[in-house]
């Protein structure tokens, strides 16, 4: 047995079924979009963006948010507005370099003040807006330069990619690249022949100048027809497997929020529960999610590579996804990661910390609850005797082998040398899988979190 | 108001109630103790520690334990020896510079070699011995060094001050102090006549040279008499109080363990329960347990200042604890904390995502649940229109008079910039209290845990 061949084969089922992507920006029919600069940000860079349903009718949405008890005025607004429609909405307005959290009553009166000024610049409701903000927490969002800024670029949107990614470039904070994923597919048609559909991504990831909580801001759009209830039982699970499997730091941001408007523009049958166009719209946004949370952990404060855990033998995919999650969120394993050192002993202590999260903050965030509610935030089922570890394709850790295993440790830090580290755990006791995207920690993680005040 | 007495006057009536804490090394009647360098660390320091009690009886003895699913042979030997002895041991024997984790079977039949070899030294039998080992994951112990050591140190040890620091010292992996305690009370003897009674804790925190799971041995001794069931029935609120509020970087070790000895040398009356000197006994080791976790907090890994929050107002002390945790436990905290900057949007998103413990975890580490199994692992409650935020006696957030305060910014700054930085939350919901200990993240953190291979 061979050092490079010796890692475990984790069969990933659902990232390996998944579409292939490509990383670039497609506007889905039914889309205008654009963004500007308008001063929030003292850099002068893109800080306003707009997405809006253009042809003619509402666009299906579904949403998950933050589950801190500090959730932005945005992300409680745009709670609101999704309820009260029934998830039928026309336009998604995204401000940045000001998060509008933690800024109490004026700062709801200020974010439902935006939500006006769009409706009027775009002649529809303030019911028909749903709101994104991102950036320092505890400032006001400058009222004016929004209102003016609404105005000019409402009448400058237009439905093409470059539109759609001047909206993503200006949903960035420090993101040292602009976000976006597309998968094509094709769905049938009333007639039943195929129609080309896209589903397009955005995204914008965690990075800091100023400080502020890390954010994550997320918008897919297709040209897909599907209900807003279907759109959600698509997203809850996809957000699950990709989204809450991404850590930077470990800080669940204020103002996080995942959106996903479907036009029906492409012609498209509508999209029923369990049909196999269902299965091929969730294929391609979770393939656009995971791409996504991929690019997002790449970029995170500091980072120097991705850090990715995947995960078998679990007794389900919850435990599964924990202990991922877990490896990846350990502040000791993501050092090793940066110091090219195959580290066992970290992800195995990270691992036998995993714990199943608890019903209440799946439910808060509005994820697909998967999660027994018994065993909801319980520790995760794990045997030493039984688990695996291999790091990079080396297998340094077999408990069934006695535990710790011979390996060359220079090829091993040769390999995690590149841009992706991935770790793999076979705990060798169900069938679950999972797997969770993060960083490495770096000095110029702390560096850029302790040298600037808000 | 002046910025100087604008904070949070948060009465935290235990740590008040506490006795004064002395850091000095007074052994307790009925012990004797030594430590010595046998080779097991390469550096040459000490790595060998023995406790033993030496009064011709056993000693009482209590313990919690690492709820991690890999924890070390040491803390595995440990449990079994208590749970057969019903609390009866008669030593503790140390072993630093490998952690005796992830060793699988080998291990647990080093770990058991080393209580006969023990036992033999000390004329004593393998089940009156306790365990503790720390250092690096994975590694063998060198049994050969241990049995030499072993025979050496038993016939060198004294009931002295010297010998208890001796053990202390050798406790340590990477501290940069040798960390002891001493509280000093009166309990009635027999006849009714005060008898001096010390409670003396010794402690190793978390540090490294070279890269392992940060790892938390304590142990206390005293020559009180208590029997086992009352002196667990004292350390396990206490150390869910102290030890269980404590994080340097969120990594729960393979081999974190707390042991209490009673020796009952000093006369005073054996301790019954719901009595005033079972009272002044748990106030003496929770005294002993806070100052012991405080230093392991100040000399955490890369550290260069404390970091206390403390909390009143939440609805129980549960989640006061739980809201302390988790402020102190963000990197995002942490960081600010380094830079000196008084980032509150930082601590409330923090506090925003302070979930309490689950049941299954607090079962496993044999903390007292004082969590309702109902709450168990679910979010705290809190209401940002009611969560105060203090920061080195700064008041800067009142979610009562619409959010962010006006403070100095300045003067902020140079508060924070001393050996312990206080953050104080009242979230004006209730009586609970609650307090955490933690230490900023620094770039010294990220070079001394990636710059070094295992």
């Amino acid at each position: 047995m061979t050092a490079a061949t010796s890692g475990i084969d984790v069969r990933l089922a659902m990232p390996q079924a998944l579409p292939a992507v490509e990383r670039a920006c497609r506007i889905p029919g039914g889309f205008l979009a654009g963004g500007r600069a308008i001063g929030i940000k003292a850099s002068g860079r893109p800080d306003l963006a707009l997405i809006v349903a253009g042809g003619g009718g509402p666009a299906a949405a579904a949403g998950v948010f933050t589950p801190n008890a500090f959730a932005a005025a945005p992300v409680r607004l745009s709670r609101a507005v999704l309820a009260a429609s029934d998830g039928w909405v026309r336009a998604i307005v995204s401000t940045s370099g000001s998060a509008n959290a933690a800024t109490g009553a004026a700062g709801d009166a200020d974010q439902a003040r935006i939500g006006k000024l769009t409706a009027s610049a775009l002649d529809i409701q303030p019911g028909d807006v749903l709101h994104l903000s991102t950036g320092v927490i505890g400032t006001r969002l400058p009222l004016d330069r929004v209102a003016a800024g609404l105005g000019d670029l409402a009448v400058a949107l237009t439905a093409t990619d470059a539109g759609l990614e001047a909206a993503a470039t200006a949903l960035r904070t420090t993101d040292s690249t602009t976000k976006v994923a597309t998968v094509s597919v094709a769905l049938p048609g009333p007639d039943g022949t195929p129609r080309g559909v896209r589903v397009t991504g955005i995204a914008k990831g965690v990075g800091m100048i100023h400080p502020r909580m890390a954010t994550m801001l997320s918008v897919i759009v297709t040209d897909a027809s599907a209900s807003p209830a279907v759109l959600s039982r698509i997203l809850r699970p996809a957000a699950a497997r990709t989204w809450n499997q991404l850590s930077v730091d470990g800080d669940t941001s204020t103002n996080d929020t995942v959106l996903v408007l479907a036009s029906g523009a492409a012609g498209a049958a509508e999209i029923q529960l369990g049909s196999a166009s269902f299965a091929s719209l969730a294929a391609a946004i979770e393939a656009v999610a995971r791409d996504l949370a991929r690019q997002q952990a790449s970029d995170g404060e500091g980072a120097t590579c991705l850090l990715t855990c995947q995960v078998s033998g679990a007794v389900d995919d919850s435990d599964a996804r924990a202990v991922a999650r877990a490896v990846v969120s350990s502040s000791l394993v993501k050092a090793a990661a940066h110091g090219k050192d195959p580290n066992w002993g970290r992800i195995a202590g990270a691992a036998g910390n995993a714990r199943l999260p608890d019903a209440a903050v799946l439910a808060a965030a509005g994820l697909a609850v998967d999660v027994a509610a018994a065993r909801a935030g319980t520790a995760v089922d794990i045997d030493p005797d039984r688990l695996r570890i291999a790091i990079a394709g080396h297998l340094v850790f077999d408990g069934s082998q006695g535990g710790p295993q011979a390996f060359d440790r220079a090829a091993a830090r040769a390999a995690m040398a590149g841009p992706e580290i991935l770790i793999r755990l076979d705990l060798g006791l169900g069938n679950g899988l999972g797997e969770a995207f993060g960083c490495d920690l770096t000095e110029a993680y702390v560096r850029e979190n302790s040298e600037y005040t808000t």
